[in-house]
């Protein structure tokens, strides 16, 4: 078995691309974006988790105590866009997943050049984050977030 | 991409490896057995539920209303044990599902030898299936099941 085509599957499976918003009162946007690559299983599946952090050589896993699962997550910048967003470039997912890895993509490489720190570019970044995952749930509102960016 | 390897990454996130049961008065133990295996998707990523049935050469895809998915399955016993079963033999489970596939290829293999058909070993069928998916739920008991035996 090649263990990139497994992963692939398996995260086309059970893996999560998504892009979150903090309010930073130090930031000077007043906004904090994480982006974040995690895949979560039972106890009785943590092994599988710990051969995905050996294979990208990044991340960590946690227990989440909410819904009793472990989650291997790679929050890192550098890791995602060297080590994470290379591995489905080579291995492309094949499910609706991968629009959300795209826009995943796109806003790495916006933070990658810095552009998160200027409130115009900040907002095209919420406005493409919130058009990933929309069956999950948000802490903030869109419209609050873009609010926050034009005081 | 190795499609074999990624297929059963897939599998071990999103598979099912199911036997359910069937009171069948028609029966000579009054019981049916079910085996099946699924693949359940949203309908935007119904193209890959297709490659696996391709993949397979067995199967059949169709809509789920309860929760508004398409669910690939393959319940034929001929294609189960000589094309979906040799598949994970050849590139295995890395999650806690390999133990479902193991009692699963256990009841397909009794099954072949058509041994269902005997109140004795169908009892035994029965309990192998009721320590597989244990999250599920369960249309009759174990013990309702076993009691129709032993009339």
């Amino acid at each position: 078995m090649e263990f990139g085509s497994y992963l692939t599957g398996f995260v086309d499976g059970e893996g999560c691309f998504s892009v979150s918003f903090n309010l930073r009162s130090r930031f000077s946007t007043g906004i904090e974006v994480r982006p974040s690559f995690s895949v979560s299983q039972k106890k009785y599946s943590l092994d599988v988790l710990k051969r995905i952090q050996d294979y990208f050589h990044c991340g960590g896993i946690r227990y989440c105590s909410n819904d009793g699962t472990y989650k291997f997550e790679v929050r890192t910048l550098s890791d995602l866009t060297q080590k994470v967003i290379p591995h489905f470039k080579m291995y492309p997912l094949q499910t609706a997943k991968r629009f959300d890895f795209e826009k995943f993509e796109q806003i790495c490489q916006m933070m990658k050049q810095n552009v998160h720190l200027n409130k115009k570019a900040l907002a095209s970044i919420i406005e493409i984050a919130y058009r990933m995952n929309l069956a999950g749930t948000r802490r903030n509102s869109k419209e609050k977030l873009l609010r926050l960016l034009t005081r």
